[in-house]
């Protein structure tokens, strides 16, 4: 997929002010045009399936669009909150129809299959027409999942007040498509625990704003909460608890669920070094587990990385990661591969009698075909490119949200965390996918991701300090940042993100608010510049 | 209150290293000693309240205890979270009765009453023993609050495991009482509104930890929430809706269910500055209104601030400051005073208008019953106390919760917060509170509090953003950290942090996890020293 399709389509949307009525829409879409006519939604509105042999969860995202439009109740975000509006709507038309269908070829596979497809062959763009007339809207796809981002867009068009929902800028015209295939969110279950319900829920966030990968860093060495099928001791050891368990139906309907989301699931089972807990059910395999000075030989406690020398550990390990990545829907599957220690291995008998038997190539190969994620710094980019691999960018000084809340470490009363400051959306926003590269590296990133680390996060802090943050790297790898067209603005997408955000409100989410009630409900009153 | 009064005392607690099994003490009682014998709390506990003439809110502080020790059910923070004390618990005495009482001359007064007593005039010290035989425990003080205070740290002394609430460590013996007067937490609710269950919420959590003042910050310029009798106006033109108002019963029932919890509400209606919102009532009243660029008139939009050199304002705002201080029940009411903006003034005609004709002395003078509240710098408490002034320490550089989440203004995408770092709850546990005075100035520190300003917070991270970081100061300013007593120690309180943070989620509030689980049920071993 070349980044320069879209150049053309995004200059037209930067090209302009945005009208206020559609402020909501995030991510902007590639090509958007509205009027200037009010248009209330029928009480007796109808989502109209004109697809063959349409999948069961097409109705199903149907049903939960047709949810949304009658309950999100999100009202302007002006002085009023939609009060002086009342006006337009006495005698306008009324939008009575949405009708759905694919392009003409297009077979009607599950949303599910379709978001699991190799990076580059998914088909996400949709085409969505609102008449002023009230004549019917269509929605038309070249698939199910393309189908599934425009439900979401038409879902954010409407604003209620008092009994009517309603848009203020009909005609709209929307062409949309993703600059980049790959948009994900990272979460780490292993630090600290979050139940299903914490992971259901912040899928349906991630697919209001079109996230389609969810980076799901299952284990690390402080726990195994994953219920292997052929090694359940790792869980029965490792888990925190018998409740903190993530069991094999747990993460098939977790696959199901972000599936009908057009959601896929990348699991991450890091090895051989965030493998400490492996230690409780096979003590042979680890080394340096547990020793102190922790800080000797791993980056956080405990201490302890596979013993990856050795061929039983070889053959456990991929045994181990063939069970778990055959339980998943993926064309993907994560194997981790940061922060091994070495002086863990330089201090460990096993390992080193193994070396001295052996002559081993330590140049790791690794397949082109091989995804790179980069992550310590966004300087980074472009010394993996040279070797030709595709990039996701999940740089820490842009994308980390959990940096900047200080040292968590016993004993360090003022120490920093180490990738301070803090993230705001808007740094988070200024985020260039493409900065260093060359032109002809360009089509080698994929796209990108913002992260969770969990040492201080758990359910009681998951939607504030995610949302509406995460945002910010979804609207980049949608709406695009390209080398030759219009950067992606702050200013713009403030008022935006604050519509988003209080649509997560009325959602049930809890995102943090960004700026007092004040200043949301007048937008950029409260820019440093106002 | 003389600070040298506690500094033996503390000196027994900083010499001994505290023995697991009370690592839920916060804050942590002046003197303490425990024994290594377990002890069980039988099915049929009581509290036997022997106070002639309790007040109804006694009995309802018993029946909150007697709540929370059926149901904290809290493990210890160790592995297996108590599964190896059941052996201990074998043939265990068993404690059926906590007997209440005052000192001889003592009369019962409701806690409420208590409460709001002027400050150095209460009391709030208590005794509690509890022998090892099973036979009754006692807890004597000199007042009703002395009691409830007692309860409070009964109810963090025992441990759930299976069935059975216990300690390991009978007998105990605790004498306690505060170090310094003022203990409180400072919410802002006109950024963004908290309904009153939050606040109700928030008061139960300060109460766990022995707070005795909430610091209502309850109007600014963006919004007026408070419904005041005789100006109903400033909320029907300032509050951010019908909804998001504080109704005068609201407002009684806020102070009776923070009296009935030893706490007392200050009410803060900041003026002259801080008062924007007021013009949507009276323009007249109010110089430099939402005048552009805001950021040369004022410290945040918008701009705005009551034309206090005319007479007929300041007849107004002194009517409106008695009206509302007619309302609370405290001794002590706050009037702000900060951020007053020069521009705003002296580009305008009516305040000129009226300084030119008469001669008028800028040098305020404050009477020196007036406590000023420490807030921009630690360091500048020392100015205040050479002026003679008591002093509540509420220093930003330590105490301020909202700081480093980075700009909230549009148009800054890189901007940091004003008061950055974030303050961990570790650098805020290490301030202390007589730092620059002399000794002869010690006696002017009231207490202190933690704050939280709420440009980026609303009821969406409430929890977490306080809790369990306000505890911080709650141990400071009662277990002190006196000139020539042993400081306290971040490494020592760790574990104790944390299994407040957990008794606190198992009372249903949402405090944000300090570290991985695997640190928090292994005390020390995340040290970074470890």
């Amino acid at each position: 997929m070349a980044p320069s399709r879209y150049v053309g389509i995004l200059a037209l949307v930067a090209g302009c002010l945005l009208p206020s009525g559609v402020q909501a829409l995030w991510p902007i879409p590639n090509k958007l045009e509205t009027g200037t006519t009010a248009l209330t939604v029928s009480p007796f509105f109808y989502f109209d399936v004109q697809v063959e042999g349409a999948p069961l969860d097409l109705y199903e995202a149907v049903s939960q669009a047709q949810f949304y439009l009658a309950n999100d109740k999100l009202g302007r975000l002006v002085v009023g909150r939609g009060a002086n509006d009342t006006t337009a709507l006495v005698g306008a038309n009324t939008l009575s129809t949405l009708t759905l269908s694919l392009m003409s070829g297009a077979t009607a596979e599950p949303i599910a299959s379709e978001a699991v497809k190799p990076l580059g062959t998914r088909s996400e763009e949709y085409t969505l027409t609102i008449p002023a007339d009230g004549s019917a809207a269509t929605l038309v796809a070249n698939s199910t999942l393309g189908l599934y981002r425009g439900l979401t867009t038409f879902n954010q068009l409407f604003y209620y007040y008092s009994g009517v929902t309603y848009t203020l800028l009909a005609p709209i015209a929307i062409t949309d498509t993703p600059a980049y295939p790959f948009r994900g969110f990272a979460l780490d279950t292993a630090r600290n625990f979050y139940p299903v319900s914490d992971i259901l829920r912040t899928l349906d966030a991630m697919s209001w704003v079109k996230i389609n990968t969810f980076h799901w860093h299952i284990t690390d060495s402080q726990s195994f909460p994953l219920e292997v099928a052929q090694y359940p001791e790792l869980a029965i050891n490792g888990a925190y608890s018998p409740q903190e368990v993530y069991t094999p139906s747990d993460v098939q309907y977790i696959i199901q669920y972000a599936g009908a989301r057009g959601i896929d699931v990348l699991l991450e089972v890091d090895t051989p070094g965030h493998t400490s807990i492996i230690a409780a059910t096979y003590p042979d395999y680890v080394a340096c587990f547990d020793e102190t000075p922790w800080a000797t030989y791993a980056n956080e406690p405990p201490a302890g990385q596979l013993r990856f020398a050795l061929p039983e550990v070889v053959n456990f390990t991929a045994s181990l990661l063939a069970d778990i990545a055959s339980t998943v829907s993926s064309s993907y599957f994560s194997t981790g591969g940061d922060e091994l220690n070495t002086p863990c291995y330089t201090n460990d008998y096993p390992t080193q009698l193994q070396l001295n038997k052996m002559v081993l190539d330590w140049n790791i190969t690794l397949s082109n075909e091989t995804i790179v994620m980069v992550w310590i710094s966004s300087e980074d980019a472009l010394a993996v490119a040279e070797k030709g691999f595709r990039i996701v960018q999940a740089p820490s000084n842009y994308f980390y949200l959990d940096c900047g809340a200080g040292a968590w470490l016993g004993g360090d009363p003022t120490g920093n965390s180490w990738c301070d400051p803090f993230k705001t959306w808007s740094e988070s926003y200024t985020f260039d996918p493409l900065a260093n590269l060359t032109e002809a590296q360009y089509e080698l990133v994929l796209g990108g991701e913002q992260c969770l680390w969990s040492e201080q996060s758990s359910p009681d802090n998951l939607d504030p300090i995610v949302w509406p943050r995460a945002a910010s790297s979804a609207e980049i790898f949608w709406s695009a940042q390209q080398p030759t067209g219009a950067p992606l603005n702050v200013t713009e997408a403030l008022p935006r993100l604050q519509d988003l955000r209080f649509r997560m409100v009325q959602r049930g989410l809890r995102p943090i608010a960004l700026q007092p009630y004040w200043c949301a409900i007048r937008p950029d009153a409260c820019d440093l510049t106002a």
